[in-house]
């Protein structure tokens, strides 16, 4: 099962495809999608689902798995990164693949074991769980890792969770 | 020239097709596209882009206009407005079309000669412009109507102002 984990952004979009072998994971691709911002909003967008759709051609995942987002403070920043989350749920759509969104406490839950956990801590098993020799940087690289191991975790549990909305 | 002009939300996104005739507005078609709180969010958001993708491709406007949002509370909605946001500036990228952002203060000071209009004011202009005899319902369908309007006066005006960004 190939699972493409996304943590999307206007800026910079961090995915990682990662394989679940039912007891161990493989790291089979990740980095991020990176935009100008000298060029105008809407065609980072498309440059951005362009940039996925690549992905998705080339990789061939049968699951996406994107985090749920709250934000506390800035309505703008969660505007922006709307945008962007809004393209990534279309290309998984658009490519007929599951698209499945996850809490930031179902993330770390299911990569560290508790739901509170440290972002450093989520990153170091994320390093550990997939055996690379650094944490992939930056973070939004590590974060996509994160939520594609959490959908391999969820979705293969009996009465494993996962939370859909909008 | 034919604008579209475009309220977004993943429940209802209102759109307006308006013609500029140089000193005169005509209304071409307005209404909304819904999509059911019953699909998943990505495919709510894959049929809001075929819908939008329809409308163009019947239409063939040559500018696409979308309000500049600002959300002072719920960021959750921000979120949620920001993923149909996203997708209706990706229609307008992928269609080839030119898409312009206005700030609310430059929608109203565009259809009612003040930037601190109330919304009432602003449908009654609408409707008054457009020659059409009653406000078109529901307010997001007004409110796409009014920032085509916007579109054609600010970038027909000498020095019109265009705001972009994300």
């Amino acid at each position: 099962m190939i699972i493409l984990g996304i943590d999307p952004g206007t800026a910079i979009t961090g995915f990682g495809l990662v394989e679940y072998l039912g007891n161990s994971y493989r790291p089979i691709a990740y980095s991020c999608l990176r935009t100008s911002p000298d060029l105008s909003p809407e065609i980072r967008l498309q440059r951005l689902y362009q940039g996925l759709q690549e992905i998705i051609n080339s990789y061939r995942p049968e699951f996406m798995a994107v985090e749920q987002l709250f934000f506390n403070k800035n309505t703008r920043t969660a505007l922006a990164v709307g945008h962007a989350r809004g393209i990534a749920l279309l290309a998984g759509a658009n490519a007929g693949i599951p698209v499945a969104e996850y809490t930031p406490l179902q993330v770390k839950q299911a990569v560290t074991g508790y739901g509170k956990a440290a972002k450093q801590q989520v990153q170091f098993m994320v390093k550990t769980l997939l055996s690379l020799k650094e944490i992939p940087q930056p973070d939004d690289v590590a974060d996509a890792l994160a939520v594609a191991i959490c959908h391999a975790h969820w979705s293969t549990k009996p009465g494993g969770l996962k939370i859909k909305n909008d």
